[in-house]
């Protein structure tokens, strides 16, 4: 296990780490004892009819979550739902490579297995099922590889799942997202200090660090959000002392390992594995009243490859997000963005299925 | 010197390395025997009047002009005119970090100066000039690149260049662009094999170079390119045979400090740095005939941004040219991209002036 102060109470809150036993993985293996952060707002009601569920996307965890998105303001209100959010495997708060302890200690670091999407879902649903007694959801939402989670959820589950609203993300990983992580893979893996993944803390591979945070520069916002200069919003002077101030800490923070195990399983998302490669009819499988929300500005998840995929889900809309700032308009810097997210979701929940 | 078949005849065919003299820097510093690789197409008429300028993009050469743009059949038809492709400072085959001789020992590999594009029109004016005689210029073509130098003559010598048709590029480098200059150069500079710029071959840096390739898939072609699985036109059955049979050779074959060399310049070019940082000012100077070209599908340089300068030169025509590639498009792989560009400098080269 590597110390990492990011990855601990004092960074993210409450959260509780909670046991599902032996997780088998689809790529083969197994984690022994599969620890999931779970963090939790509002009250299950007796029918335990009135829980969402949260995904977590690449590198961020229930903390933007619980900070941007939910409260009693917002659609996603804990006072009328009981909210879960479940951080992903490989997060960093749930089993990771870098966090393994005594019963996994045989994943460690580099030797941590592969992971796919539908392993987190399965590990999610035995959670809520069996810590919670929560066997349907009102919602499940998630941005990103947590809109991977959300549509592997409604093609796997159908009739557990209500309502779903991908954000930003899509069903089927398209090729030119599987490039994009293979660029930001190997920032990480060539830097000389990350030693095959057996490095002694991320300060070993802070250079590869920056050089993935710097493509993500490129790729995660707009190109109007660095012409518009949107980030002197957030109250930097220079695109450098953004990037040195905001991006670069924000990743170098984090462990490699977990990163390059969002990575892997982001890359292979793709819920037509249950249809024989039959992306139509895994999409025609979902029974929840979909909202298909891509954001207008994103580089790598466009509106289009988002359309493509919400025309094959019945009585689905296509519900597209203004923001400039791209794909990483999903931190909700803009003023605009959580009206929109409230608008949508509130209609979605509003919506009786 | 090193040596690298790529930037040999064998590879690059007929050109000419004329030399130009001493180059001033706009940065400081000099080039003592500055060499310009040039190809000409066609015959210079008796009143010297009937000269066209083509300008090259980062790792492109007069090759790709010579092969794809012009011909008897195209636009840029050497029975009409006297085309002249100048290999940009860095290209490997004019003055470049790799190929400093005796005269330019002083400025080998590392140790090269920063160039700038305007640094490469001067040089190119003088060459025209003291050569060729030539003091005007029915049209300046360059794409990317290239569509800089085009903007940049245009604005330096607005007496000089009748036509001007920059294609996909701008004439101020926006900042994402930068950055995204910025991740290409870091893919390189971090492999060990770069050591500082002091390598033996570029085979020592091998690593960078893929990675650099990586980069350029995400960002240089269209996410429709690969969902199209567009590649599979250029008789590749899987994208990673693509990219390893095609875009990793066609930069592991170059010289790393030369593609250093033109991302600087790429990343700085300005015409605004004649008129205090004004842009409107700079192509208010303008007075070519202009048909601005973007590719529609390009990543990194939008319509959006290509229009926001066109609008700021008088007489000139946006002329969007759709091609699923994106950027690399200039590739001019699809069937319908040549007709286009044929059309639209056709059309321009028409256009009395």
């Amino acid at each position: 296990m590597i110390e990492n102060p990011y990855y601990t109470h004092e960074f993210h809150g409450d959260y509780d780490l909670l046991s599902i036993g032996r997780l088998d993985l689809e790529e083969g293996g197994s984690i022994p004892d599969c620890q999931l952060a779970v963090a939790t707002f509002g009250e299950l009601n007796e029918a335990k009819d009135n829980a969402i569920l949260i995904t977590t996307w690449y590198s961020g965890t229930h903390q933007i979550w619980r900070d941007i998105y939910v409260g009693a303001e917002h659609a996603l209100n804990p006072d009328r739902y009981f909210i879960v959010c479940v951080d992903q495997i490989g997060s960093g708060l749930s089993t990771s490579p870098h966090n393994a302890d005594i019963a996994n200690a045989k994943l460690a670091m580099s030797k941590f297995p592969h992971v796919r999407i539908g392993d987190d879902v399965v590990a999610q649903e035995r959670l809520l099922r069996e810590h919670f007694g929560i066997e349907t959801l009102q919602l499940v939402v998630g941005g990103s590889m947590g809109a991977q989670q959300t549509y592997e959820w409604a093609v796997r589950f159908p009739d557990k799942v209500k309502r779903a609203a991908p954000i930003a993300g899509t069903a089927q990983t398209t090729p030119h997202d599987f490039l994009f992580g293979k660029a930001l893979s190997e920032a990480i893996t060539s830097d000389p200090g990350f030693n095959g993944g057996e490095y002694s803390s991320n300060a070993d591979v802070v250079d590869g660090l920056k050089r993935h945070a710097g493509i993500w520069a490129v790729v995660g916002f707009s190109t109007e959000f660095w012409k518009q200069e949107v980030w002197r919003a957030l109250e930097f002077d220079s695109k450098e002392a953004f990037m040195a101030g905001f991006l670069e800490p924000y990743f170098t923070t984090m462990d490699p390992n977990n990163l390059l195990c969002m990575a892997w399983k982001w890359q292979r998302g793709d819920v037509a594995r249950h249809t024989n490669g039959d992306l139509a009819a895994a999409l025609g499988k979902i029974n929840a009243r979909t909202f298909v929300m891509p954001i207008n500005e994103d580089m790598f998840f466009p509106v289009r490859d988002c359309r493509a995929e919400q025309q094959r889900i019945k009585g689905s809309e296509l519900r597209v997000i203004d923001d400039v700032l791209g794909h990483l308009g999903l931190f909700g810097v803009a003023p605009t963005y959580m009206p929109q997210i409230d608008e949508h979701l509130g209609a979605l929940l509003n919506t009786s299925v």
